[in-house]
């Protein structure tokens, strides 16, 4: 494989032979992104395609290993570079089932397998080849704010990805500096398999298009990282969503009245729609000014560090950089919206 | 094996090999409780020991199905009856890392089988053995009410034992009726094997001695749940833990001094040590009272009827008894208090 020109951007889509990963892969090709694929089959659209053969690597050791050495290969990068801006994790699926169900074991373990170990496998390889700043992205589920009684194993696992997520955004995680994580809590996208498992009563017009998704992720990628930092910082997040509702406009028409049942769909689903709810913290480890000549830290004397040494320090940055300035949340906001958001 | 008496109270305790398991088990058996201890290793002091071989028994299903078969041979019941009153599940451990930890993965792993999939067990079992208004009682942690960056995969297997609790709380969830669903949530358990790794800092008055939880379980097994839905209903429960505090007063002199600082010991820490945090929430399929004299639909039929039609039924008892008054939180309360909690 031909060097990556430098100024080119670096993707790696975990889940891209999905629908909503085919859509990001096809995207970012469009932009003039390098990007890599890996799933349980193969992507051909993407620039590397990993083919995870779930007979061969059975443990998440084993297939975060290989795509390790498979993405050391092609990015003929040595051990101490990172290059990829960007890492989004979309793999996942669905099963439901109370206690009550006959599967309710094998859905608990499923959907483990399928949630939660493909996050942790992303979060594995962020800390190997995210950059300073880089984005990480997983994908969880606005049901698992709440009680899932009715799916419960599908919950537990979003629920675990919803902490993880919160955990890596925290200080202390062994992230690279300055990374972005966030989480999407999708309700229900728009996809041709939710489509066709749909009762016909659907409302398509509160789904989520997979194009909302990939704008989104367009605009947090690389340098705009620092404008989610903003909208996060003034509590804005959320809002500025709402504000791309042209989702729910563009399935309505122009009369008057539609306008204005647009209007209102936009406003009561907006945030139940576009993503619904979206944690993002800005993972940073700021040097203290008075610290700042100094050479950072080797990582793992940083590992090493005990929490509480940690605590000892001035983090001087109000920007969601320390763990004194973010907390993570889950909860329901008043009116109904549900997500993980950051609070200061 | 004899006939157990029918006045017996009957408890099953997962992880009853355990420092807190085996105070348990030692606890109830002094009250004349019929125990059955389940554990990766034998507890010879309760009435019935099943020792599960890791080695034998790979999935949660085969552990469930041989426990259950073994449950059924001691309780000489047939498929139709519930004896238990109540299950609780103090399996686990712990494990520390963050994403830079070369153990990181090891660490999601053993985390979820540790704590996650004893849970599953225990809510599988519910379903079978626990009696209408049982008690199921299962093991989360204070910790991962928050982000646990330097624990990430302890954090993930608590958060999901969280939401398992939650979701088991919920109608819908398949569980008999009347259920109650508590989760313990501790900070630090006053256990040997904390005390052998401590590094000589802390604070063991703190800690929350074993007797204390066994106490409270006492309370709660059979006749006085309905005290737990009291205390809850008054938003009052954590202040009845509270109340609840000679653990401290019994690490303190009587001196005025030592009794002042008592106080505000007691003040300060009592829920952050005493178990700091609790959920519970009535689970509850109370029938509408113009269907009281029908029989109870066949618990199959119910498991398949669709949420949508469940949501048609008038509950009219506002005692934690439906979806409709509970919805459960994880959240930092003001003061500092951590934990689920059931809010109306």
């Amino acid at each position: 494989m031909s060097k990556i020109s430098e100024d080119k951007k670096q993707l790696l889509v975990i889940g891209g032979r999905g629908a909503l990963g085919q859509a990001i892969v096809r995207h970012f090709k469009e932009k003039n992104v390098w990007v890599a694929s890996v799933d349980h089959g193969s992507n051909e659209e993407a620039d590397l395609s990993l083919n995870i053969k779930r007979n061969e690597l059975h443990t998440t050791l084993d297939q975060a290993q290989w795509i390790e050495q498979k993405l050391k290969e092609s990015l003929q990068m040595d051990a101490a570079t990172k290059t990829l801006d960007g890492i989004i994790c979309v793999a996942g699926g669905w099963m439901g089932g109370n206690v009550a169900t006959d599967d309710f074991l094998k859905s608990v373990d499923m959907m483990w397998k399928q949630s939660v170990e493909s996050s942790v496998v992303a979060a594995y390889l962020a800390r190997r080849f995210l950059k300073e700043g880089g984005l990480l992205v997983m994908t969880g589920a606005q049901a698992a704010a709440g009680p899932t009684p009715t799916m419960i194993g599908y919950g537990m696992a979003k629920a675990a990805v919803h902490h993880l997520i919160k955990s890596l955004a925290a200080e202390g995680s062994g992230l690279p500096r300055n990374c972005v994580v966030v989480g999407l809590l999708p309700r229900t996208l728009d996809t041709p398999n939710n489509r066709k498992f749909a009762t016909g009563n659907e409302d398509y017009g509160s789904w989520t298009p997979l194009s909302h998704i990939t704008g989104l992720l367009e605009k947090w990628l690389g340098s705009q990282n620092k404008d989610i930092q903003t909208a996060e910082r003034d509590h804005n997040l959320i809002l500025n969503i709402k504000s791309s509702s042209h989702i729910f406009q563009s399935n309505n028409k122009n009369s008057k009245k539609k306008e204005k049942k647009s209007k209102k769909m936009a406003k009561i689903l907006s945030i139940a729609v576009a993503l619904t709810a979206i944690l993002f913290m800005a993972y940073a480890l700021p040097r203290p000014q008075d610290e700042a000549t100094e050479a950072p830290p080797a990582e793992e004397n940083m590992e090493k560090r005990k929490p509480e040494n940690q605590h000892t320090h001035f983090w001087p940055i109000p920007v969601l950089s320390s763990r004194n300035n973010v907390k993570a949340r889950v909860g329901r906001e008043k009116g109904g919206r549900v997500g993980i958001v950051g609070e200061r």
